[in-house]
């Protein structure tokens, strides 16, 4: 396979132990390690750059896999170029506060909170002030979904694999979650505005 | 402002009535319609044509509004191109039937079952075959963030600010909750791995 190659010349896969001058053995390590690369480059669509970045943040020693799995999400979470409406920044800040988190000072130090101020700044620049309202119950059905999620990546064996399943299952997870809250939609819609009535 | 006039033109807005030979009146009816259609395309990224074929559907009036919200969501979700895999398709149809619905034959027959579809085709493609796993729980989370979806919009006054509403809502909705739940994977990442293990 040509990526096998590929990979290896560029350092994201460790060389295999050779058995002849043109055969390499190949152990679990490396397969799960090759998952992984497959990961992030297929599904997360990280530069070969941002890989070896990820790859060197898995593999610092003395950290635990909680921090790792959370340097992983930071990589594959890109937030927008828009500009931050500063009332948005404050909703983030505000959301954060009624957590107990006191310490988000500064949205843009982390991807994530980054992508969470750029969307509600979306959301005001086309006249929706108070969209911020939907965080709390966001978060409560988000809950839900991220025990599922945990569950499903604390089932796998090494922390490759852990930090593997957290990639697909974070970015294949958000395409699957806009499908079935679509589908949530119309249940909900039915129930609540009704099938038979207009305006 | 241009784009008044450009909507004008192309027939997304009714005319204002003439007030003088170069001014037009224009009335809430008007300013509502301008709010969607300007989400359509900003937040949207409809095409001028798609438009023309949601307001048509708005606009039919032997409809419920629950039809009308049903036809603008297809028309706002648009599945990627992928190949499907007929295990992912299984999957879907095994989904609706756990819901007690068994009209699920074809799921390239709505935008949002196929990309249900595509998306746990891209699960599979890369090795994940029990993704479906989470399509329960994943349902059981997002009825709490519909019910606050669908009570966000239904608040508002008229038809076409409950479809405006909607459009914004799913949209930057799906953004919103990108970011949650990441800041969820963390929160729940932290109980479930913990934070001072490795491997």
């Amino acid at each position: 396979m040509p990526t096998i190659k590929y990979y290896l010349r560029e350092g994201l896969l460790p060389a295999g132990v050779l058995t002849s001058p043109n055969q390499a053995h190949y152990d679990d390590e490396h397969l799960r390690r090759l998952r992984l690369v497959r990961a992030l480059v297929d599904v997360g669509g990280l530069s070969i750059a941002a890989v070896r970045e990820v790859l060197a943040a898995i593999d610092t020693r003395d950290d635990s896999l909680h921090n790792k799995l959370g340097a992983v999400q930071e990589a594959i979470s890109q937030p927008g170029s828009g500009e931050l409406d500063p009332l948005a920044v404050k909703d983030v800040q505000a959301f954060f506060e009624r957590q107990g988190e006191r310490d988000c000072v500064d949205v843009t130090e982390s991807n994530v909170t980054h992508m969470l101020a750029a969307a509600l700044s979306a959301a005001r620049s086309v006249g929706h002030d108070h969209f911020h309202d939907l965080l709390d119950p966001y978060l409560e059905g988000l809950k839900i979904i991220a025990r599922a999620d945990v569950e499903y990546i604390a089932r796998r064996g090494s922390s490759d694999d852990v930090i593997e399943g957290m990639v697909v299952g974070t970015l294949i997870g958000d395409a699957v979650i806009k499908a079935v809250r679509r589908l949530a939609h119309a249940q909900v819609s039915r129930d609540v505005i009704g099938n038979g009535s207009d305006d």
